[in-house]
């Protein structure tokens, strides 16, 4: 099990993942350029398997199991997105796979994940319901706990969509992904200082789930007591080990408040034609708000899923 | 002005329109495959210019234009994505765009025209409004008519969607491509033919806007009454110029209902995350409803196009 992230990880993830994964395409919108006066590059996660980037760490994890472990199954708690791409990859492999998900989860999330054959056990939305479910499920049947960021496995996974995105773009003056548990920021800003060390590196947050802001401001995690936007992806806390890298990578953490994050899902949507959940639009959302310097540069964006319930729309709810 | 259709025109349309039409992906997805049981690929001409394939035919008209009828401006009636692709095409090459167009129009396709500063005209949503408000149009400017599919500049243009997508898969067994005037089915029906005369080839049209389906049988332009359909960029009946062609080149033509659109509609946005509009996703209803034959063939199917009012989801309405 390794116990930091490298480049050389996200290098031999992409290698491992590289049958199972799509290479998800950069998309590019005259009128996105002209608004924000810089040339932005989306790299679109949202049509990876299971609609986001996790099927690529939780593909890399179970591809570094051995058959015994494989056999004993998986398990892992997840806001959707990870557990959905862990219950597909355990299909593709044969492992079995249990779930542990707040009780409030989006049902279209839900639905994949069952679809994928999974076991879903329910539980009340804090982290430490979760955990003590997920203790429970490890106990009962010796599965081995793929966490949806801290373990590093995942984490180098989840970097090759910013390999990918800096090999076909190796000029890049800025990247930007979203945090939630940190993991894709992780595996993202390893191969961006690798790649280009001088590129501009920023995470961004919603103002409501700033839990990695006050962390990197404070050096340690500090969490918040009860997060609150709608990017449900977003929610998670950052991680003991997911920290240490956006310390030592970032050029720094800036938030957004979730009416500029439905406007940047809606833009998505209406002029790029793309299905994005509230969480992938974060990013673009701290580019119209200006709340990082653009102008003129040669921007990449991790759109990370677009998992959404069409039933409950942000801009129909009203 | 040219008075047919050859692939030769196809292929001259995609000289010209080769710097500003963008050459729109191929996009597949698994679960699609499994789904019709075939290899279905998908030309994202909702990722063009304007959100539709009506770029290509409005931008090869405007390029076979001299600089004294580009003076003189352009006109046309439209149900949206051809009048926005006009008043883009107008723009991009100085050229004054009048777009008569009926007042029930979603307003994201009125806005898209407005915000690309052509004049809009609003008239009763009848052929015939729009043809006396389009002649008046006419006598007061001197502006030259763009009819939206009976022009042959204007099918070559849209044609050149097909040549992109049998360029890149010379093997296509099938190729589908929804039918309101009949312009697109046109272009791709003669780049289909040279290209793979052996391939099946079919328009889908809504059940509430079969009137090409009614003329095809009965070898003359057959208009119905009120067409009645959710897909608003089908409503147009096939035209004179269109009919002869279809009725040479079409293996058939099938109908779907509406709530087949609309169920294919929000198979594209959830599964394959796309925004597409309901003329869109015509063709794929056909292919899930089963009314053409389809078992283990390469299909291709043009996505005509993403223009969607997302404040009136038909999801939603309800």
């Amino acid at each position: 099990m390794p116990q930091d992230l490298s480049f050389a990880d996200v290098q031999a993830a992409a290698q491992r993942i590289a049958k199972g994964a799509v290479r998800t395409p950069l998309m590019t919108c005259a009128d996105l350029d002209r608004r924000v006066g810089a040339e932005v590059f989306l790299k679109c996660e949202n049509l990876q398997r299971v609609g986001a980037f996790k099927y690529r760490g939780a593909a890399n994890a179970l591809a570094m199991m051995d058959g015994a472990a494989l056999k004993r199954g998986v398990a892992t708690h997840s806001s959707g997105n990870h557990a959905a791409a862990l219950a597909r990859v355990g299909r593709e492999r044969g492992a079995a796979v249990t779930v542990v998900m707040p009780h409030d989860v989006p049902p279209v999330k839900r639905n994949a994940v069952a679809g994928y054959g999974a076991r879903i056990v329910l539980c009340e939305p804090t982290m430490a319901a979760r955990q003590a479910a997920l203790e429970a499920v490890v106990a009962e049947t010796g599965a081995e706990v793929v966490h949806p960021y801290e373990d590093y496995r995942v984490m180098a996974g989840q970097g090759t969509a910013a390999l990918e995105m800096m090999s076909d773009l190796p000029d890049l003056d800025l990247v930007l992904a979203p945090i939630g548990g940190g993991g894709l920021m992780s595996g993202t800003a390893v191969v961006a200082r690798q790649l280009r060390p001088k590129c501009k590196l920023y995470g961004v947050e919603p103002a409501g789930a700033d839990d990695a802001l006050r962390s990197l401001r404070a050096g340690v995690v500090t969490p918040i007591a009860k997060p609150d936007t709608i990017a449900d992806g977003l929610r998670a806390t950052v991680g003991r080990n997911t920290l240490p890298i956006l310390i030592r990578t970032l050029d720094d953490i800036v938030t957004v408040d979730d009416d500029a994050i439905v406007r940047a899902m809606r833009y998505l949507w209406e002029r790029v034609k793309l299905v994005v959940e509230p969480s992938a639009a974060v990013p673009l959302a701290a580019l119209f708000e200006g709340r990082v310097p653009c102008n003129g540069r040669r921007i990449g964006i991790i759109l990370s899923g677009g998992n959404v319930d069409l039933d409950a729309l942000p801009w129909t709810k009203k």
